[in-house]
């Protein structure tokens, strides 16, 4: 190996995600997390060892690259997985092309065309519809026939480390009739996944499950906010809005679907069946450990959740089926989250609104305090990894801190 | 006048809208319409008349121009005015900066980054109310106090003259408990305009109803194509999806707020009151004529809605407002999109949802046919036109013919 990766590093040499970051001496471009560091893809590429366009290299997304197509993406990874460990290889004795990660900001890995955000997960959309409908018949009508999903804000996703602002807006008192303006009371993580779009489609032209792989590049941990008395007030009957638009915050390296390949597993049973162009072959599913992490403002963190990316009802070939299914069209770097990711056990839920069950059951800290929501100075980090034997594939953090409302 | 303008022409020298054309010769770029004319912008930017770096007019789409700001835009559009009118202008004599519009093809003006579709029509959401709902209480208990919106499909947004394909998807038939997939059976326009953003937020900033025009840089005519059947399955808890993001049409030309100026009328009154961050001064509503055909595939136009971009119960303003109050960026290129516009006549009704009330009535066509929704091989226009006296600012026309289902 010619650099040194961690043990247990996140990062190892079986995954080789894709990102862009900036030093003090570097500009924003392409470069792959190894253990600690980051290997800058543009000094690599000087060495001439790549026979593609190596300017989309260079760009602040990772767009054009992703553009290129698997074939060549995915090659790039091998190579760079092969190179690492090899010590005659080109990459060998030069450590100018290394970054210390810690010396390096992170940006958006991709500029996102449009943002969609899917209800995937059986067991949150169950808690949600017990809460706010009816406990007997908490999943609606179309749940199980349609991955329910929604267009999002594509502007306000922002890289981890980005804090964020409480957002304000209208709410609706208890009792009361008429509205009130100011800072959300109900701020909320959501705890998600969400992929990349790696292949452009036609306007008119569908994805089948069978071939929705080839177009999703690669997969990032992804913090959808939402303020919980916002959306309550404003979401009948459009659906979530400034609730939800304020912010998403993403963790900045894509892991792809080959890195994540020696993870999947088979989905849950789905009854009843799904209409044919839902139907899907093989194991779909991936075996992905998420845990979220509460820290107070110059303080511990607690973890508050450990969910899996396993638990999914309906799949990432399904959910762009279905999206595709009436002819829209999706480009390169648009991103698709899965909803909110809880499983069944209590401390499984991903968000406060499922963990703290509408503020009737506070979650405690190490630090002695509880939350129903998010405090302003609460640093919010989701974490992700996929360990098989000795192979692990991590996704490192989104990590954001709360400030209070402008 | 160095060039002949048609009596009645939408594209008065009023107007002097700015879109994007190319013709055999002349590479995608910025142009004027002029009466039956447009003023190719690369061409005038030879004749070194400009003084604001002239490459922007070369590209794609409109957001560099439109990113330089109104000091500059509102400048060149005012020049050309002045061009235009005086005989001895560095454009006079020069018939190679003009091409027949019948002999370009106009493409989308923007670079779309973020969709917003509203709901401002309280005659629309009324309707709709009635409908699907309780006739008794039609709207909500938030629509008067709330802009309602949700957030489109940006990629699916195409030119006027672009054809789509109806849409496959998902429906529930009548009476039944399991949904069946095949191709929408009831195939909507909506009539509806939709303002361009002029200028970039950051996120956490907000906009206020004194500034929101700032950000404004002009309005298109905008058909939100539905599929009210896939719509109707769909959209409990999270909003339109698949039912509406198969396609949007715009008119190619964006028509400037200054040249809207002389239109300025006064909007609903509103009451309840809104909360402080929605109160208005001055006139924000515009007084634009709007109707829209339905031609059988072969036939005439028959003309089924006759409305007003006045009869808003929500102005721009006050949606701009909304959008960013809890701190949704906005950046140069996105489009907001009014919702259905309905009057309060049965002909100025926005939809055939409404125009037909749900098929109960269908609407006659000249050629004796009857439609309840849109049939394949029609083509929907809508038009749109300003007129205060002799002064006449018009929208052309966005026209869309629908193909059978792929």
């Amino acid at each position: 190996m010619i650099i040194d990766i961690p043990e247990n590093s996140d990062f190892s040499i079986h995954n080789i995600p894709f990102g862009i970051f900036s030093t003090k001496d570097r500009s924003p471009r392409a470069g792959v997390a190894v253990g600690d560091h980051i290997l800058d893809l543009v000094a690599v590429a000087e060495l001439d060892v790549f026979d593609f366009n190596v300017a989309v290299l260079g760009r602040e997304d990772l767009n054009d690259f992703i553009s290129l197509g698997k074939e060549i993406t995915s090659r790039v990874r091998k190579k760079i997985q092969y190179w690492l460990k090899d010590d005659t290889s080109p990459l060998a004795g030069k450590p100018e092309l290394f970054v210390k990660q810690s010396e390096a900001q992170m940006h958006m890995p991709v500029c996102v065309g449009d943002y969609t955000d899917f209800y995937s997960s059986i067991e949150h959309a169950t808690n949600v519809g017990k809460m706010f409908r009816d406990p007997e018949n908490a999943l609606l009508p179309n749940w199980k026939h349609i991955p329910v999903g929604y267009h999002g804000r594509a502007s306000s996703i922002v890289v981890s480390g980005q804090p964020i602002h409480r957002p304000k807006g209208q709410t609706l008192p208890k009792d009361a009739n008429t509205p009130v303006f100011g800072p959300s009371q109900r701020l909320d993580f959501e705890l998600e996944m969400g992929f990349v779009v790696g292949k452009n489609t036609d306007l008119g032209e569908s994805v089948s499950t069978k071939e929705a792989e080839d177009y999703i590049f690669g997969l990032v941990l992804f913090n959808d906010w939402s303020a919980r008395d916002i959306q309550k007030w404003e979401y009948v009957p459009l659906g979530p809005f400034l609730g939800k638009n304020f912010a998403s915050s993403i963790s900045p390296w894509i892991v792809t679907l080959d890195a994540l390949e020696p993870f999947r597993v088979s989905g849950p049973e789905q009854e009843p069946k799904v209409l044919p162009y839902l139907v899907y072959e093989g194991e779909k599913n991936y075996e992905i450990n998420l845990e979220v992490g509460i820290t107070p403002d110059g303080g511990d963190e607690t973890t508050v959740c450990h969910s899996n990316f396993k638990y999914m009802y309906w799949n990432m070939a399904q959910q762009l089926a279905h999206h595709t299914v009436n002819g829209c069209n999706i480009h390169v770097g648009d991103m698709m989250a899965s909803g909110t990711i809880s499983g069944k056990d209590e401390n499984s839920y991903g968000s406060m609104l499922e963990l703290a069950w509408m503020g009737t059951k506070p979650v405690q800290l190490n630090d002695g305090s509880e939350r129903k929501f998010i405090n302003d100075g609460d640093t919010v980090t989701l974490r992700g990894y996929a360990q098989k034997e000795a192979i692990r594939v991590g996704f490192g953090a989104v990590s954001t801190k709360v400030l209070p409302a402008k």
